[in-house]
């Protein structure tokens, strides 16, 4: 993790592009090897080609660049690469990882290719890498790295700073290093800070910080990102059921958590999937956003018929079908509101029944208000339009009933979705949104159709 | 930065409510001052009121937690709470913050406040403090802390350590010791790792990283981010136009960046403000949404004049309306997902002129994709629902153009909204998206009506 040196790549890869098409090999090796790993594996995502991609990443003869490269590409641009490289190669990529990306790695190979690398790579790293590989991808242990700087109760700030010296190089980031007893237990974290402050003869148990925060290796890791922000912290110790370390979390993981649950969730928003953000296939994009599309048409039809069978079968006249685009466009906007906040505070809060129950109510009556008001202003506008006061009455009323329903739905449907241990973020879709317009349509034709028939009477 | 103890605030919340509500002084401090700072600020939070946010924060008679505590709450919980505070008070409390965490109070406060505490407080933070007041918030220069540890560029290691001994414990979270000339350039940068590898007499130019990235004072905060986030950083130091050292960057207020860049965007696409997050007031919510509704309302009128017209005007017939909901949720859908897709790609990514319009070319060509297949199926259920077989073409055709125009409209607007300096994620939010309706519908008439009358001539 030593910083390096500018420019972002961004601002070079212009240069850089005909070497790569040209395949100039020597002028293209000579700037690769001063960039960072970083920029070397975005410039590979920019080419957006897959022999380019392969090309480039054929120069990099040292296999300590190589396999940081690999650790940083992102599975769209990995999976193709790696499936050309043979196994010992691989095998040998892997070794030079930290325990996390090589299992990040080995989970992305086809099922009979995992056991192939596992049985080349060498027993120190295999030990690191296996136990990983057992671990939900999403839970603290999916997570983790296995290589921990950990040192026994009765050392020394001397010793500890020794430590430091001698094996401090391979654990990249390093925070701390973890006090334990003899059963493996944590009982405290020493910082370099820490080391820094005490003179070497003090005592570990004196010099660290007795009270970490730790996290059990099943937590969920959005739970784990919400303590790593509201802690501020650097690093956590990950440990079992009986306070043994298993490894650690750092900052480092957990930014790029936070990066992939925002881009799942807007995904949802969206109706794609997240690894549209780094497709550039078309057919692939295509088939990411076509299922949500189908499902809107489903939405779409449903209203469709419900506005055929409303608008032929009644002799009510056409002046009510004006309104449809504006009952629908109200209804998914307020419906997609209440969702969107609901999915939100889901994600950055831990909220427990009698807070859910608040916000639904607070929901609801923001939806009465937001109703209200636009039932009012789009009851002035029909009696203006169509000149028959009723029919600002109507159309009021029921635009206040459709938008009131829409944005109580909204926020019920990410609770019961995530009852049902489906997304929340799904609610905030096309789907969802599209079935709140058949429901508005509902409302509001048959609010309609009782209200003028009741003021038809009374005429 | 110093890790805490678990439970988190939001486990042990049930316990401590009776003791806020019935004002158990004693009780519910033996707990406070058992917590975490930034749990005591979302207890605040939790309780949702404004009494009980004073009371609580009045209990904290330690003016270090009190000003710990401070520096994490939110505005929403913030601004009223200071206005209670006396002048000197206050003073007191914003000395003991970090520069940063003071410049975002500071800049809080109503104007005529400001003043009032820039004379209370002391000589020495003042000059930590001012420099600050005068960046963009959304800078490097608005997010940075102006404490650094720097040491000249003659002295050792042994020096430096000696500095991070004296001077360590104010500088909270730290990282590095900034190594300058003699006028105040950024020479390297000497992690504790490098201080602790190294002996005492080394030189610090030679332990030190000669080529550390750093950040121009100027640089926009999302650029910040994508930075950290790209080299996995834990802290930059923020520099002027003559590479001299102003300040310095931290992962944690990164962090902050991300999860406020994540709300805003989101709060774009939900129509409604990021501040709603952190909000209960039912009136403030509805003050938030209102003004996206409205908008759809405006769009929506529009499209249902349209509707009206054709409808009303036409001897078409009214099949045409049973397809005017598929048209709409369609055209929306595929609208949004080229927009927030967009919206994505511009956040993570700094694109050049080339690659936007490559996007947008992928973007349409996806477009037409997405509208020949839902065309078809909706020219296959016109044909089978209405029974004539130029209502599938007319219906089919028409489809296929407003989804086409939809996702490049979609894609189009936040490029656009980006270049007139307008935030490109309102481009997903409601206003657009029913702009998109009333296009779609256009087109969907208009073609149909042309068509229609091409058929019907034939026949």
């Amino acid at each position: 993790m030593d910083p390096i040196s500018q420019p972002l790549i961004e601002d070079i890869k212009d240069d850089l592009m005909p070497l790569i098409k040209e395949r100039r090999a020597g002028a293209l090796l000579a700037v690769l090897l001063d960039l960072h790993p970083a920029d070397i594996a975005e410039l590979m995502a920019i080419t957006g080609d897959e022999d380019d991609q392969a090309y480039i990443f054929g120069l990099l003869n040292e296999p300590e660049l190589a396999s940081a490269v690999l650790a940083e590409l992102s599975t769209q641009v990995r999976e193709p690469l790696v499936e050309d490289i043979p196994r010992a190669a691989l095998a040998d990529l892997v070794e030079e990882m930290s325990s996390d990306d090589a299992a990040d790695l080995i989970q992305e190979l086809p099922t009979e290719r995992v056991q192939q690398v596992l049985d080349e790579i060498e027993e120190e790293e295999l030990e690191a890498v296996q136990p990983l590989l057992a671990y939900d991808e999403e839970t603290a242990g999916g997570i983790m790295a296995t290589e921990v700087l950990a040192i026994g109760e009765g050392a020394t700030v001397g010793d500890a700073l020794e430590l430091v010296r001698t094996k401090g190089e391979e654990y990249d980031p390093f925070f701390y290093v973890y006090v334990q007893d003899s059963h493996g237990r944590l009982q405290g974290i020493l910082s370099l800070k820490n080391l820094v402050m005490h003179g070497p003869e003090t005592s570990v148990l004196d010099a660290c910080n007795r009270e970490p925060v730790s996290v059990p290796v099943t937590m969920d890791q959005e739970e784990v990102a919400l303590i790593f922000r509201r802690y501020d912290l650097l690093a956590v110790p990950v440990i079992d059921d009986k306070q043994r370390i298993l490894g650690r979390i750092t900052i480092d993981d957990v930014v790029d958590v936070m990066r992939e649950e925002a881009d799942e969730d807007i995904a949802r928003m969206a109706g794609t999937d997240e690894e549209e953000f780094d497709e550039t296939s078309i057919r692939k994009i295509v088939f990411y956003r076509l299922p949500w599309i189908l499902a809107s048409v489903a939405g779409g039809f449903l209203a469709g018929v419900l506005l055929d069978y409303f608008a032929m079968n009644m002799a009510l006249g056409i002046s009510l079908v004006a309104f449809v685009p504006m009952i629908m466009a109200m209804g998914g906007n307020a419906g997609s509101q209440a969702a969107i906040t609901m999915v939100r505070l889901l994600a950055l809060r831990k909220l427990n029944r009698s807070e859910v129950l608040g916000i639904l109510w607070r929901e609801a009556r923001v939806g009465m208000f937001l109703g209200g008001i636009t039932g009012l202003s789009m009851g002035v506008i029909a009696y203006f339009w169509k000149g028959a006061w009723y029919y600002g009455v109507v159309v009021g009323a029921s635009m206040a009933m459709a938008v009131l329903v829409a944005a109580s739905m909204g926020a019920m449907t990410p609770i019961l979705f995530k009852k049902l241990k489906v997304d929340p973020a799904i609610a905030t879709g096309p789907f969802v949104t599209v079935s709140n317009d058949a429901t508005g349509l509902l409302i509001y034709f048959g609010l309609a159709i009782f209200l003028l028939r009741f003021f038809s009477g009374a005429n």
